[in-house]
């Protein structure tokens, strides 16, 4: 990836104006290199809002529509983002391949693997590649882990976990019912809804889906009661004080990987807490932990030569001294864009690939399996905690080495 | 519990002089209203190891024997203390209660599920006490906490976490294998082999086997390998540096309580990193975290009114206001023995008890489920992560209001 540089110009169409959608559309406003073609939303104030974003930065007005159809199938648009609810988002982006566009995702879980399948072999019967936007996987701190992995800091690696530890209980309980996706599904679901901010990393920590995979997985749901609490003493007005909500305060997922590791994801939004995403690492070598901002490096930390007395480090000198080439030139080029930056680099990979032919860091398959565990671990919850079997989307070609694997590639 | 109060005198035997028993049998010998009238090992070298600290701290020499039968069918001896290892702690309790002995029973996960009703139903039948002395029920932190959560300063409890995270490949790599429990464990068996000391307290905070219980668990295992990645660098010539090791390094048991409550346990042996047990508690009004020391309470800690503000207070000054009654004495009384004072505490409760004839404050059927997440977690990750049942050894009498439960009492 090469920052700043100006590459064959993109026609864009770009779908969903919500909260995430109008900032990210600010931001792609500001690269010389893309066009907006057409915006598209549901809601007419949303879409001439978005319309306003465009003018002001690139002085033209976009076709504006709330028909995505228009948008997939129009000629001029080349590639499509779409930024609309978890329902949506996946019918969308298939019908948009299916019209040759190719298609950059936001995230969000899948409601059945019926839809990741659909959406791989569409990927694979137009040619049109499929990214998710996984902004994390492009996160200072995960690159920098991402190379630390990579040279061997923490030896073979055995178990790793994360998070989406983030208290929601405020916009779920927001007064606006009806365009607020994320409140649908807590009142009706039971799951890891969101799980792609902390496996995304992790897949790429463990090579999933390059020799690796994700075998099977539990989850267990907690009973719900931040959201309602919450309700009753913030909004007793609301006409959600007396709905039951579905959706387990705190849902912990285990997955069994093809090479033994294991990983553990906890969803945790109706509850106070400050935010995390609740990162471990650990291998053979040594631990690292988010929630201490604590490393231990077998034979470089304090305390090595005695169990009884291994010690805690501040990640802080690891952090600058590994910190992935990527982020060393992006620090000197200029952080931009919301997410502390995650976000315009996750979208210049996903346009660069385009301008140079090149397949996306995140594929059809990655994006594939990372929205299938939501489903999965609905089911898990559903059936008492059974273990489910995580599908192979790749069918096999997983097990091949890199360079003899034409469609499966991922971060570098 | 009374510090410091010497009550009548009561004689016990002693069996299991290893790295645990001979420090408890010095602290033992510190009290002035307990006589040790037998010691027992099958080490002859352990055994007289015993008898010098019993001569040294009460001038006499109490029996030592190399056979248990005789220690429990003293006529001499109303109570055992047991800390052998724990393949042969369970069988010893049962038929000491079967002489007629009371029972403090050294922690350590049961082997089957039978063996833990049998332990039940020789307690029920006899009317003999068993208690697990785990030292962590009565650890500083973990009674504060437990004050806390009664005094309701997390709202309602929804999601509790604990782990044995302690690098043991020492230990468990040691030349001695014969005469170490943990190493046979370790080699042959997949499991959450030592959850006690977590979800002894835990329990407490859980109000477990007293209006709520354990339903079911799933664990799933890791690969094993720390421990021989430990042996080829620092163990090069142990017999034991080509052997598998079965249980994995990363064990992780998810356990739902009947009141809709989650908890998860790591068990963490077998690789680099600092100790902890990794306490979590979170419910509807804040979240503790041991790692970070960390805090957050709605409404007290910093950024309580806008969800993207909340932030992680020092725990320190909650510690302090909220310490339990009984530490505050402690601490005034002066603290002794090992483990930060715990030890000392566990054991005179169970001796208290006995002498005030009040029921044990971790009983038989506390120490029965706890142990019994060890073979459920066996046999759940034998299966694949498989959902398993917990029984019930209460019969539905954890059901009861405590009140009109005669036989179930918990830690005050």
């Amino acid at each position: 990836m090469e920052l700043g540089r100006i590459g064959r110009e993109i026609n864009i169409g770009f779908i969903g104006l919500g909260f995430r959608g109008q900032p990210e559309l600010e931001l792609i406003c500001q690269m010389e290199d893309i066009r907006i073609v057409a915006l598209c939303d549901v809601y007419t104030d949303r879409l001439q809002q978005g319309g306003e974003i465009v003018k002001k930065a690139k002085c033209y007005l976009p076709q504006l529509t709330q028909n995505w159809h228009e948008v997939i199938s129009h000629k001029d648009i080349e590639a499509v983002i779409i930024m609309t609810g978890w329902q949506s988002h996946i019918t969308i982006a298939i019908e948009a391949m299916k019209c040759g566009k190719a298609v950059g995702l936001e995230v969000g879980g899948a409601s059945s693997i019926k839809e990741c399948w659909d959406l791989v072999r569409t990927s694979e019967s137009t040619g049109k590649p499929c990214m998710m936007l996984e902004n994390c996987c492009y996160g200072k701190e995960e690159m920098t882990l991402l190379s630390m992995i990579r040279q061997g800091i923490f030896g073979e690696l055995v178990h790793v976990q994360g998070g989406y530890q983030h208290d929601l209980r405020y916009e779920i309980g927001m007064g606006d019912i009806n365009r607020h996706y994320r409140q649908d599904n807590f009142l009706r679901r039971n799951g890891e809804l969101y799980p792609t901010h902390e496996l995304g990393p992790i897949a790429k920590y463990l090579n999933l889906n390059r020799g690796n995979r994700m075998l099977s997985l539990v989850s267990m749901a907690s009973k719900a009661r931040g959201q309602s609490a919450w309700l009753k003493k913030n909004r007793p007005d609301s006409p959600l004080v007396n709905a039951h909500f579905a959706q387990g305060d705190i849902v912990s997922t285990l997955i069994k990987c093809a090479g033994g590791e294991t990983i553990l994801l906890t969803h945790d939004c109706t509850l106070p807490r400050p935010y995390s995403r609740g990162g471990r690492v650990q291998g053979t070598k040594g631990i690292w932990q988010e929630d201490n901002r604590g490393i231990y490096i077998e034979g470089m930390s304090p305390g090595s030569g005695d169990s009884g007395m291994h010690k805690w480090e501040s990640d802080s000198a690891y952090m600058e001294k590994y910190m992935h080439p990527l982020w060393q030139e992006y620090e000197r080029f200029g952080m931009r864009g919301g997410h502390d930056g995650m976000d315009y680099l996750v979208l210049r990979a996903f346009f660069e690939s385009l301008q140079e032919g090149k397949p996306m860091p995140i594929d059809v398959y990655d994006t594939a399996s990372w929205m299938a565990i939501t489903c999965l671990s609905e089911q898990s919850i559903a059936m008492g905690s059974m273990s489910v079997a995580v599908p192979d989307f790749t069918n096999g070609r997983w097990t091949l080495p890199r360079e003899k694997n034409d469609t499966i590639f991922a971060l570098d």
